[in-house]
């Protein structure tokens, strides 16, 4: 493998690290479970959801973790973690800001793991997956070591769909020989706009087993899955 | 590390890939949760099942995901899972389906786990646990994500035992001096047909906890959720 | 990236997967669940437990795992997981020799993982994370696969802070010129004892929540965590 020339913008990564680190403590903050959470528990959904995105895209893309590779990465997670952790106490309503912020990130991870993949070499299909690996495997961590169902798996979410649309859009326009940075702008636009779109208007894809609806209505629901 | 020369041919891993698609897809719209899967999280399992094997098998490895090196992986993947989609949607039973395809599937990633890893130069011990983490990994990833309790965890499964033994059989032939292909075939069918032959005749292993039965008589099931 | 001259003794290695193994069986056969696991699921459990650390550790260092370079790893952990059976079948209070084997393997898994980080050239900051992750991962990766809510998310548990302090004293002492053997003991030390003060005085962190007591007071407990 060649050495890769293209840097994502220290600023720029870190931009997304901590936004990623408050979204994921104002949202760990929020949960209401029998065990609830101690502050390290929030710290570390935190850190997941700061360096899980970017940590996630270089496995895939077998390179060293980037995140790895300067203090700034952890700092900037763990000190956006204990200011999310001060926003939650401090207000009572988030939940829009953890929506904005989450679509943001989504559109931030999901960009920078397409363009680097492309940049090694990558295929723009195999491309496309790592960015959105990269925007929803944060998340899915989360989920998962928090005990809860994974959201981009239900009814409702449109996370994956976003997340794919904006990354296949950057794609496209690097291509077509658009400027890296302008790819990178439209797709970070594209993701977010939809992720926030779908919210908003409550947008949801079809139901898989609407195809077979009677067969559904007549058995019980025998595998319970968590509610949020 | 050298240059790998073996390749797996690309018709036999878009084989597995399409299989494991097609089987999570089916599995994924068999799912009878209190939360509905929508298409997108049927999609999303079948791509798992299909692509989990190989680069699950590629992380352990350290080397860049054969998966990722060309478009046509994702694309079987994501295309079988709408063929599974349309199979679940036609027929009202498939469990037969989708436990045949399941065991060729686990042959499949086994034993391309196990001969990639030899040829990388791993001793026959890991390069069976390659091969198994290869064949399970797809099916825990699935269960993870989906919320369910990890199939190769509980009472009756001899799933990771099917693997175990058809990669340590396609290890053992290639170390005597098997063609790689013909061991590669041995393996395949030895794990399929214990899976098969397992779930025909509900063979499982020994429950560890007959070893000390009293005590659990005595006791209730008490602890749902394990306290630390 | 230089050829790492460091090796961790083999010896020193073993011992580490061995008492993970040990600890894992130990753990998984005294759990308790609706659905019981069989020798397979413990065993499972065990090779976890025992190789999950060092996996980590690697992945994350994109270096190619050591635990798959000799057959020894494997064959260390499955032994240590059947003889962890054995004890399991033996003894009926085996709690206390659970929670100590924990408290030391996070302090061994966690000072491999950051001497080895420091010795690839990474910064302290995230020398110390490879080794936390080292540490604690080994225990996530068991509790998502046996379903159970994720240990180090709840409170009481002070498992990643006292693997995040030794690390960090092994690392500083590095830095400062210690020889790594010695600051390698000191952070083992460091780690198992905080592990173990913790859990004799049940010493907990602060809830994270405390600081909006009221809301919670009033909330009732509106996510229940799944019983599978």
């Amino acid at each position: 493998m060649y050495e890769p020339v293209f840097v994502i913008p220290l600023w720029a990564d870190l931009i997304a690290v901590g936004l990623g680190g408050i979204q994921g403590a104002l949202f760990a903050s929020g949960f209401r479970g029998e065990r609830r959470l101690d502050m390290l528990g929030v710290a570390i959904i935190g850190i997941v959801m700061g360096m899980g995105g970017g940590l996630i895209r270089d496995l895939l893309l077998n390179v060293t973790p980037t995140t790895l590779q300067s203090n700034w990465y952890l700092l900037t997670a763990g000190g956006a973690a204990l200011f999310g952790m001060l926003l939650a106490g401090l207000f009572q309503r988030l939940n829009a800001v953890i929506v904005g912020l989450d679509a943001l990130v989504i559109g931030l991870f999901g960009a920078f793991g397409t363009s680097k993949a492309l940049v090694l070499g990558l295929p723009l299909v195999p491309a496309v997956f790592v960015g959105v690996c990269a925007a929803v495997g944060g998340g899915i961590l989360r989920d998962v070591i928090m005990g809860l169902p994974v959201a981009i798996m239900h009814v409702g979410s449109l996370y994956a769909v976003a997340a794919g649309v904006g990354c296949l859009v950057l794609a496209t326009a690097e291509e077509l020989g658009v400027n890296v940075v302008i790819a990178a702008v439209i797709g970070i636009v594209v993701t977010t706009v939809i992720r926030l779109l779908a919210v908003i208007f409550d947008i949801s894809l079809p139901e898989q087993r609407a195809l077979y609806r009677r067969k559904v209505a007549v058995e019980t629901s025998t595998i319970p899955i968590v509610k949020h």
